[in-house]
């Protein structure tokens, strides 16, 4: 329960960094059935800067969305967008990927940015290595993220906001173990799984959250970070998974990729040129109720703006729609039925292929490299 | 009246070439007050191609749009856009603007074309001439056109379409009244007025706006091509016009552009990084009723799509809210006052700057030059 509403879980969280759901206006947004978005600290702290949505009564009023929102406390954008100048204990001295404007932020002040954001759900700030960085590396993040936690926590004002913390300790399941009784020892309002789906396997994704999910609080929410394929939603739902955030379902979209049932599948395919049902005929969000696949495929074809909004909506749709059949499941003691069922039917994207797009994304966004 | 509503004059209509207005949903076009919009039979012959617009049920259909369409037969877009290979009294042969590939069109071809699009009033094709060209060149073209005229009339199967007639003669005077009087005699459903706002002054287009309209009949629509400009608006409206197409309130919005009753702005200047009012505080439209301005930079800053769509939506309401009034002033038998009024309050963009940019933009878009 939040201050802008029920969210009930497990949930998705689309991603709107800049305080907009990349396509969308808030109505489709809510329409979709979205019940919470992802902002971030980060980005609305270089534009248009966090005192400019204060004064303008806050990031719920700012981009007219009444529903609930999480902000990001900026730690893996500063690890992985901005030029690093400096890690110390005392925060971090970064560049700005924008403008190569010169910030520093601390723990104490990314929890006064996001209590002026007024976001529902705030996050600590963590710092965040990358998935092939040493044992010793991981471990000295990892306890330079629990002294910044436990700072956040000291630097709360605002009562009305819940501060989750962010388990690190990389792909070392010794590390996930220390890191997640740390934290629940000093007893946050909920726990997030950092670190992972950053380049590793998904195996190894998905052992680091079992061995992190283990040592977390039964009653409080958990938040599996940056994951957002609809096996990995189910597989980290089975492994006890209450909030997820991803990018990919909005970003692939723009590429021309939907999700059905079955699969991946790209709308530029000439295959659908001349179809006339709808991309997802079991669908019935707008983009399939209202247009065939041919004219979304022309839409592509000509790099129409609305053709990456109507994507948006479709894959959205969909995640929101097996978010929904998932909690059913739950509530019906049938989820590991379900999961099985979906999994038998969907054929993921190569695992070949998935790793060596992401690290592609990853390395395009990294200034650094 | 239209086989797809009724359809109050003067009317704008807003640009959706290739079967979308950029940005826009059919629902949030309809929203905005729009009764019709015009699509483009050259951009849909070349992508996805007639045939398969057809199959699907026609162009209603195809972009899920139940309101009114008005075709434009491509006659313009085959001598501002693709390679000319030849124009003969037969027809022309052109070059694809996106793919070089080799294509004729003629009269009869261009008719059988918008009967399978189905769209409510169709166009006849005609020669387009450049508005600096000879009299002897411009003669000759308005000759071939009024040829077409007759051939298209005489192509034409359906009953269920309104067929237009283009009346050419650039800045000439003589030949303006001659190319209306013999269209007319030949009796069109409505005369469309081609060949002006391409780069000559806004005197001149008003002028010979005023030269033709005199010789068309009172009892049948006239359509001023190209034209999109508030004030321009106003004074076709003042010289007896009914209908204007332009892709100028939506592109300029993509560019950051607003109308406000005292001029057209830019959402990317300064003053609105921090402004809680709507960009315009007299609108009632989506963006204004929903968004600071300050948001709406911040979309701006950051090139996010939303802001294009957002932009749309207020120019296009404001077009249809000045093309309202202009019809209520009509009715009142007030609309001179009405036009002096919004003219007295309204900064139209600085000639120089619009001759400049005008040009600018027909060449970029044409591959010959």
């Amino acid at each position: 329960m939040t201050r802008h509403g029920i969210v009930p879980t497990p949930v998705f969280l689309p991603v709107g960094s800049q305080g907009t759901v990349k396509t969308l206006t808030p109505e489709e947004v809510k329409d979709i059935g979205m019940a919470m978005v992802l902002a971030n600290t980060y980005h609305l702290y270089l534009r248009p800067g966090i005192s400019v949505i204060e004064k303008l009564g806050g990031l719920h009023k700012f981009m007219a969305w009444d529903g609930a929102i999480l902000t990001d406390s900026g730690g893996y954008q500063v690890f992985s967008l901005a030029s690093l100048r400096q890690v110390s204990d005392e925060g971090v001295i970064f560049r700005s990927h924008i403008d190569g404007s010169q910030h520093l932020i601390t723990p104490e002040l990314v929890i006064q940015f996001q209590e002026a954001l007024g976001a529902d759900i705030i996050m600590a700030l963590d710092e965040c290595p990358a998935c092939d960085d040493s044992f010793e590396k991981v471990q000295r993040a990892m306890e330079r993220t629990h002294q910044w936690a436990e700072r956040c926590q000291k630097a709360q004002k605002r009562s009305d906001q819940a501060l989750y913390a962010i388990v690190q300790g990389g792909v070392f399941p010794q590390l996930r173990r220390r890191s997640a009784e740390y934290l629940t020892s000093l007893g946050f309002s909920g726990y997030a799984i950092g670190g992972l789906s950053l380049g590793e396997t998904k195996r190894v994704t998905l052992t680091m959250t079992e061995e992190t999910v283990t040592f977390l609080p039964e009653d409080k929410p958990r938040y599996l970070m940056g994951v957002g394929s609809p096996e990995d939603l189910l597989e980290g739902i089975a492994r006890g998974i209450d909030i997820f955030d991803s990018a990919l379902p909005t970003r692939i979209a723009r590429n021309g990729a939907f999700f059905t049932w079955q699969g991946r599948h790209n709308i530029q395919n000439a295959a659908y040129s001349q179809m006339e049902q709808p991309i997802d005929p079991d669908c019935d969000c707008y983009t399939c109720r209202t247009f065939s696949a041919a004219y979304l495929h022309h839409l592509f074809s000509c790099q129409e703006l609305l053709g990456y909004k109507l994507a948006t909506i479709h894959n959205l749709s969909f995640i929101a729609s097996l978010m929904h059949k998932a909690r059913d499941a739950i509530l019906n003691g049938t989820f590991n039925a379900f999961k099985d069922n979906f999994l038998a039917g969907y054929k993921p994207t190569d695992e070949q292929i998935r790793l060596s797009q992401k690290q592609k994304w990853l390395k395009s966004r990294n200034l650094n490299q």
